[in-house]
């Protein structure tokens, strides 16, 4: 049904370390994941004769963030896949070669291995990274008073020096849940809706004490996490009661309540996209809801 | 009971990542954890008018390896727990003040926050960290092809390419369990036995999954658990039938069919001591048993 001349789209599911990255996005002079990853593209496809392949991502995340469970996609001219194929241990037809773009990417990234490809795949007809996306997680670790400072984890888990109460954190969360205007929450930006549906946010503590929130949502504004995390913590400190988190959000305005948290602590677990059948209707549909496309980071 | 002249012994709780350490023990010019502890004790009790305390550790880890459950102890004399109590938040008498030394270290070593003191607490009669311990425990992660490789956790996990057989290396652990002659699993020392009993050692598959050994015993030889794992791996990857390295074991000899495993997986988790009344008489019996001191690193 496709003609010989389309691209074909490519599905990557990536994990890395934000700590040395200025985030997501490309950024002249910066160390960033697309920058890194884009030039790793441009290295294997340099020969194609074709532009070397862009990626579009689902949770443009800020400096400093992690990510388990990013999801990008590219567009591979005929060229660059019968590239993918023509090497050496490439074997099969048509999109066959796909998978190895995993292993040949990390090989000429992995060296610093604070980024890695967990898979490459041929993308369902329809598939957009970004606007297919039906929900976004995030989990957010502080290592409080009384968990265990484990220095191997420090990289991604924010250490804070007196107790935190679960219980006030765990209840201010959930008092969050549903379709609400987070404007309080996130960072204001001309023509970006703060209005999201907030589909999971809870604390619990692991077993090495280690407090860790889970936060679901169609989508996040900017710093929207960090923030969201931030009135967790002014709770679970007894700085007001659990009940003021969905105050602070009815007041629909910035407060000097609670702070941003730091980057360090977040990471991009999952990105959920509806079934192959609807990724199509569903990109469309975000498209006219977002309108201009937002380009600054998310979280 | 004890005279007004008697040191106190402190016991601390550790946990280092051992990436940028040369191991624990003190070396001159190099970068160690009792290197870096002994220094801040010494910035801590400089004006006491006493020698500044030294640790004595219940597990030397060689270069690379991390601990999160370490355990060490010093003597204060008399006038440096004074110091611990006359200072700005210090209160109560005696060893009031020991508490205290975990955050004042802390402060001290704390910037690049690879090595933690997790608590600092009045020694037990008898007590004496390496000698009164009654086994170590360790684990070893390895992400193997089937795991998730979280760049987050590089630091502490081996990658390895291909996929390892869960089953053929727990059931390799397992068939090395109990009383034996490790000599075919240790880096030869004169002087230093090499029959130790093995108490614990399988290897389970994480949610993410990663592949974790946890290895127990009364105390472990030079790169023991290193050998032991490189075994396992060599099993898992069907280089040999996991009772091969039961056999390697009972010919008591150096082998190439393994490899000593990288010290980046390696982990000491815990250390045990028996009730406090036995502490005395279980030093003593070990330091019967063991003849001179051992200094080199265990593992």
């Amino acid at each position: 049904m496709t003609s010989p001349d389309a691209p074909t789209r490519v599905r990557l599911d990536l994990a890395y370390d934000g700590t040395d990255f200025t985030g997501w996005a490309r950024q002249p002079g910066l160390r960033t994941v697309q920058g890194v990853l884009e030039e790793a593209l441009a290295t294997l496809f340099g020969r194609s004769g074709v532009e070397p392949p862009r990626l579009t991502v689902a949770g443009r995340t800020d400096v400093g963030v992690h990510a388990i469970g990013q999801v990008a996609h590219l567009d591979l001219a005929p060229e660059q896949l019968a590239g993918l194929e023509r090497r050496p241990r490439g074997r099969g037809a048509g999109a066959a070669g796909i998978p190895s773009l995993a292993r040949r990417l990390n090989g000429i990234v992995g060296q610093a291995a604070d980024v890695q490809i967990l898979r490459a795949s041929a993308a369902p007809p329809g598939f957009d990274a970004r606007f297919s996306a039906v929900w976004r997680r995030y989990e957010y670790r502080i290592a409080d008073a009384e968990a265990l400072r484990d220095p191997r984890a420090r990289g991604y888990t924010l250490w804070h020096p007196a107790s935190l109460k679960l219980g006030a954190m765990d209840a201010a969360a959930r008092s969050l849940l549903g379709l609400h205007d987070f404007a309080a929450y996130c960072r204001p930006r001309e023509g970006s809706t703060t209005i999201r549906t907030l589909q999971e946010f809870g604390w619990r503590r692991e077993e090495d004490g280690v407090l860790v929130a889970h936060v679901r949502a169609d989508a996040f504004c900017h710093s929207m996490v960090r923030s969201l995390v931030g009135a967790c913590v002014a709770a679970g400190e007894g700085r007001y009661a659990p009940a003021r988190v969905a105050g602070i959000r009815d007041e629909a305005q910035r407060t000097s309540e609670f702070i941003v948290m730091p980057a360090r602590g977040l990471t991009l677990v999952e990105v959920g996209y509806p079934p192959d059948a609807e990724l199509a209707a569903r990109a469309e549909q975000t498209r006219a809801k977002r309108g201009l496309p937002d380009r600054a980071p998310i979280d």
